[in-house]
């Protein structure tokens, strides 16, 4: 057997054609003979493009392991659909397949009722560890970690580990690492399985063993999980509860996720959706439900700056050129500052850079505003020489310029410290929130230096 | 010996400030006692902070082993001080300790000479493994595999894997799988460490081993060999070349930092940023380098915003009110425009969906912009209406607003898929270049309509 891999999208497009095909006409012994072929993660991405009655088709053709490995590889749409039309045996049998912690994950998402009648149906070992896994919280280690890992007493050999990952086998799919533990269930090292394979078979576990033993807590946020994963170059890492007690693994598959997860949470917070919009989500009522409250703040701030304008109304109504730069204006203050607040937001991610260097960082900023603001002040008093041939607008303007690229950096880059010493996402600090902040104090600082102008100038 | 493992920032502070004073003091021992407890990964966030004496004196107590390890965990700015500082004899100890891809990496980055000289003086087989590496675009599965792995020939058995694992036992310090080749090095099969543990040391391999191996080859971009490994959940992922021969491989940790890298770089486009600017930079003329550029395009754009406004100049002077809520239409057309072409994005550069999904997609923006337009629209009716008492003017203004926001959502849509049908980066559509295109349409479809308005209420 030969898995056709991470196809092309032009064979995407004709095996999904194939399927479509010959589910409409019911052929189920060449159906049978295309998915066979085909990696489970490539029938997720197949399944999500069919329609409901050819999807829950393909899938009866799937022996409860495989549908098992669709199920966890499908995304949340998709999922939703699919079990939703599945009887509660069929629901029973695949999440039976599933490790603990994707069967917690599925489980968490159904029904009350139903998810009581899953649970009492699988088996009981299983059901213990569901039960253990879903009092946490989605969002931490607890809540990413799976309860099938290989652990030994530190005093017994590589034998007795070999014959435990032995008697695991079918349970632990990917094993990296044996744990080693004392009589108290506590974490005190690891080995590798490369050093297993190595090691003379009568050697007790504590003489090989590594004590440097990287681990996090239950609690812990799976954020911080994936920069330790990251930082440490790591492919599983044991959990730990207070006492230091072993109690569950994640593997670097889930954590790889977790980062793809956070990059996309941030990219959207910079575009200003709240929470996660999950990218298969079809329904416009419940996607505009994700978009609509930021559009909501900027229609607010929005509304400052008609007042804004409205203030100094007199002064436009002298110089109406003066209006004609209020987009390149907010435009220039905009751009700088989310420019400003992208960096520091990435610095406080990864964290790299650690707040000693708050002060640093935000005076980075503002030199390198000062020299843009300068070089674009200066283009633009030439745009409006060549324009109005006026000096004092022109200096008027670009200073202006200047004065708001400098404001739009201190706010993005001072904002996202300040809402992340407050808890708050600093990733707000990229999107609609910042901007129209910008927007208003730029139209102040704009019209309110022109007004000072023009009371100079008569 | 125990790591103290990612210190929080208040510990890091600490012990940052008293290596510092040591280092001043030039307490030698001291030092090396606080040293020997801290992870190169974690040295490396230490260093960053030093100033460059410090750093150098630090560094310089470091056997060449942690050596190597911490500058591979550098960033680039502070390894390029630490480099520059560095005598010949160091650096050439130094990348000898290095796995082939780590030392490619420094050696591609030392000018010409010192590259040279340093690879004339390392072991010849990791400057033959250098040579080979070294030719391979720094984007591509070549430019960041690895030539350490262990293979063995497919009708060989599973001891004389366990003896290639041991001979290679120092080479090669992270094995989780055996590749299996055929005489003509071809790759053929796959092993894992816990399959070889649990066979019978007489097997051989051809009969163990698991065929359905996932491999990518050299010149496959390392996003798309990103996305694989995060598909099939892969924690290393064996290179060939075009005659599917094994040339190398590529372990997940290196893949974390690929995806790290293209969020980070996706979200540095989203903020008008070109090239991928290093959080560590301080120099603020380089830093403008990386900005400039996109706020130049801005500029030119704006320039455009401030020429319609300029010719709808008489509309403008009849309803100064027009020009009041000139940034509240630009804002609310940005703002959804960077929410559709960032879902987008998202969706190519995680290649869900597929291009066949491209109209669907873009419909669903197309409806999300009608419900949210008319919202925002009735809103702005309202208090257009407390505000002037002129519901013709209302519903104009209303209307453009929806106008406004539905051709933002075509443009932030469609965009995207235009740009990586021409092989440029999608991501550019959510940065600078959107909006600025935003404001330009946006003002001329609002001043449009109410120059039409106006024609006709007069």
């Amino acid at each position: 057997m030969n898995y056709r891999l991470d196809m092309d999208i032009q064979d995407r497009k004709e095996i999904i054609d194939n399927i479509s095909f010959l589910a409409q006409k019911q052929d189920i012994p060449k159906l049978k003979n295309i998915i066979i072929d085909i990696h489970p993660a490539d029938l997720a991405d197949i399944m999500r493009e069919l329609d409901d009655t050819e999807r829950d088709l393909l899938f009866s053709l799937l022996d409860p392991e495989t549908a098992s490995d669709v199920v966890v590889e499908l995304d949340e749409v998709t999922r939703d659909h699919l079990i939703q039309d599945m009887e509660e045996k069929r629901l029973t049998e695949i999440v039976d397949e599933m490790d603990s912690n994707d069967a917690t994950d599925v489980v968490a998402d159904l029904p009350d009722e139903l998810a009581q009648k899953v649970l009492s149906q699988i088996d009981s070992k299983d059901r213990a560890e569901v039960e253990k896994l879903i009092v946490h919280d989605e969002e931490t280690a607890g809540g990413i970690m799976a309860m099938e890992f290989v652990a030994v007493q530190e005093d017994q050999t590589v034998d007795d580990a070999i014959q435990e990952i032995r008697q695991k086998a079918q349970e632990v799919e990917d094993v990296y690492n044996v744990y080693a533990i004392d009589r108290d269930g506590k974490l005190v090292g690891v080995v590798s399985l490369k050093k297993l394979l190595l090691s003379n078979p009568r050697m007790h576990i504590h003489d090989i063993m590594n004590t440097d033993v990287i681990s996090v807590t239950v609690e812990e946020d799976q954020e911080h999980v994936a920069n330790i994963v990251r930082k440490y170059d790591l492919v599983s890492v044991p959990v730990v509860d207070n006492q230091n007690r072993l109690v569950g693994r994640i593997t670097v598959d889930d954590i790889v996720d977790v980062l793809q997860e956070e990059a996309t949470e941030d990219l959207q917070r910079m575009a200003g959706i709240v929470d996660e919009e999950v990218l298969q989500e079809t329904s416009a009522l419940r996607i505009s439900r994700f978009r609509l409250p930021w559009l909501l703040v900027a229609f607010v701030g929005e509304n400052i700056s008609a007042l804004v304008m409205h203030h100094f109304q007199a002064t436009i109504n002298q110089i109406l050129a003066m209006a004609f730069f209020i987009p390149l204006i907010m435009a220039m203050g905009g751009n700088s500052g989310s420019q400003s607040a992208m960096i520091v937001v990435r610095s406080i991610a990864l964290a790299e850079g650690g707040t000693s260097n708050t002060l640093e960082r935000i005076l980075r900023e503002l030199r390198v505003a000062l020299l843009n603001g300068i070089i674009i002040g200066l283009l633009l008093f030439g745009i409006t020489q060549f324009w109005m041939n006026d000096p004092f607008f022109g200096l008027l303007i670009a200073f202006a310029l200047l004065f708001v690229i400098v404001n739009a950096a201190i706010l993005g880059s001072l904002v996202p410290y300040i809402l992340n010493r407050l808890h708050f996402d600093p990733a707000i600090a990229t999107g609609p929130f910042i901007s129209t902040a910008n927007d208003v104090l730029g139209l102040f600082i704009y019209l309110g230096l022109a007004t000072i102008y023009m009371n100079w100038a008569h």
